[in-house]
């Protein structure tokens, strides 16, 4: 058999059981980060994540700056994800030996201004040679007050789902590129979303502070996909109402241009690196407008947390069957 | 200009220059770990090391169950240099669609095994897919006592250089494997050393404890490139009196029967993961003693600390030169 038909989800659940343990029960492996506790009323939140050239990027497509500022941001997410404040980050650089120096300069320079950006200090890492393909790997380590940490499965019936901001430009971006669609004007704006992931941690330790946020992860590999996720792991079901995805309107102007379906983008898509959570009926007015306050700019309610074990869809209130396939790294 | 021309030390010395600030002198990049105080009187120390197929590894050289194994073991070394307790890991792992799931299960249960040997706690990671090779990065972080923390930097004139164990076995077990030699017998001691190397934690801990001991690292790319970097952190030189250095009666069986230069393997040979520590005279017999008593076996004093900034090599008492070249990852 396989890998490719194992799927992620199959080798997750693998690795679940192969290190399960009374102690990684609450800290392990599943949630965006592993929560470490080390004082009383503060954990360490640990996440790592890996860009690989061919699979996350083309070497000759994404700058080096941009792919450095982007090593450090996919995992900043993750920390962003909990409620955390990202502090520390150990980079692995494997690169093929004819790799230019300048290359390699102006990714560490976009590293370097990622760290500055979040205020985290590079502490280490590993730079070792690679035969063909550029391999980065990203630990990014977080602080956040234990009490506060949000986690994916406490998501409970009734809660309203939410999102920090629209989905799809990533995705839109990418499909430019593969396209080969100009890269002028509001495509050139997709684009950089695609290569400048923006991920939220600010909004993260803001939500984290309301005890109304019963959930939260980051969407990195499109809603469809990490909403199921949510949901499994709270063991509930949920709605989405498809008239109030969020979509920009660089996408909206695009998509009407190029006759793409921008609903199965924004469902679909991947690295939107935004946040993904479950807050209470009763408190959402409340928060949405302080949130509104502190940052300028809203929240989206998309539908809620249902009873059930199914991710349902709906349009205008009637359910509607959409061609949804789940993203797979395998 | 290349990365090649460049070189390893280089591409650190750029990295340190880059990201060098007040707080990250003291915790920052260039020792076998960072460190990263979060008690009192305890610190995390955090590293993180990549196995690349190609460069580190044959697929169809090693089998998944070392090479799990091995992804551990490694950076539990790291944290072995500096004294540490290894407690949790992280790891992520990139594979081709095609690898067969048999492969990737023993690949697991190499992983388990190891985590399951030092008592770490496996917390998380990525799953990725790879266009073609198999990149695997682990992350451990480990505990230790700040004041017991064990830098590469602190050796002084006249302390007594020591390894924890015989040196070269595992580049002898590489040249086996790329020579096309024999694996019965010694030839298979050997080659089984470099699959599976046998960090010192325990040692690392107990030596730790002793205030004589005033710099430790772990030996990963050669004692003569893991010592130039030990006495260059300390601005001091050494001596090495070759005729001192631990070699296996294995190896010297072998060394005979191949016409090995056995000595140039000892120095050069990576992958010993052993430890390589600077003593104090004064200390030197009764640590020694006391460590015999605890884990039934030596240390080997193989030379020791001067005033100077140069590594010089003695026979006998005599200097001579050795035709070392470093090794560099690049």
């Amino acid at each position: 058999m396989l890998i490719q038909e194992w799927g992620e989800e199959g080798f997750i659940s693998y690795l679940q059981n192969q290190f399960f343990s009374k102690e990684q029960s609450t800290i392990g492996i599943g949630d965006d980060c592993a929560v470490i506790p080390f004082k009383d009323q503060s954990s360490y939140l640990v996440t790592t994540d890996a860009l690989i050239e061919g699979i996350h990027f083309l070497k000759y497509q994404i700058s080096p700056l941009d792919l450095g500022y982007k090593s450090v941001a996919v995992s900043v997410s993750d920390i962003a994800a909990m409620g955390g404040e990202p502090k520390y980050a150990f980079l692995t650089i494997a690169i093929p030996k004819d790799i230019d120096q300048n290359w390699l300069k102006f990714l560490i320079q976009g590293i370097r201004e990622a760290c500055l950006k979040w205020n985290i200090l590079l502490l280490g890492g590993d730079t070792v040679g690679s035969i063909k393909d550029i391999f980065i790997n990203g630990t990014v380590i977080g602080i956040a007050h234990t009490q506060q940490i949000k986690y994916r499965s406490f998501a409970k019936p009734k809660d309203i789902l939410c999102v920090t901001r629209s989905l799809g430009d990533s995705a839109a971006g990418l499909k430019i590129l593969q396209d080969g669609l100009s890269h002028s004007g509001i495509y050139g704006e997709l684009i950089r979303t695609h290569f400048r992931p923006e991920p939220n941690p600010n909004e993260g330790m803001w939500l984290a502070m309301h005890d109304g946020v019963h959930a939260m992860m980051d969407i990195s590999d499109g809603l469809n996909c990490d909403l199921k996720r949510l949901l499994k792991a709270s063991r509930c079901g949920g709605i989405v109402e498809i008239t109030q995805l969020p979509i920009s309107n660089s996408l909206k102007i695009v998509g009407i241009k190029e006759g793409w379906d921008t609903t199965t983008m924004a469902l679909k898509g991947g690295e939107d690196y935004c946040l993904l959570f479950a807050i209470t009926e009763g408190n959402f007015k409340e928060v949405q407008q302080s949130f509104y306050k502190a940052f300028g700019k809203n929240f989206y309610p998309i539908g809620w947390v249902t009873e059930g074990s199914d991710l349902e869809y709906q349009k205008h209130g009637n359910s509607i069957i959409l061609p949804l396939k789940d993203f797979s790294h395998f």
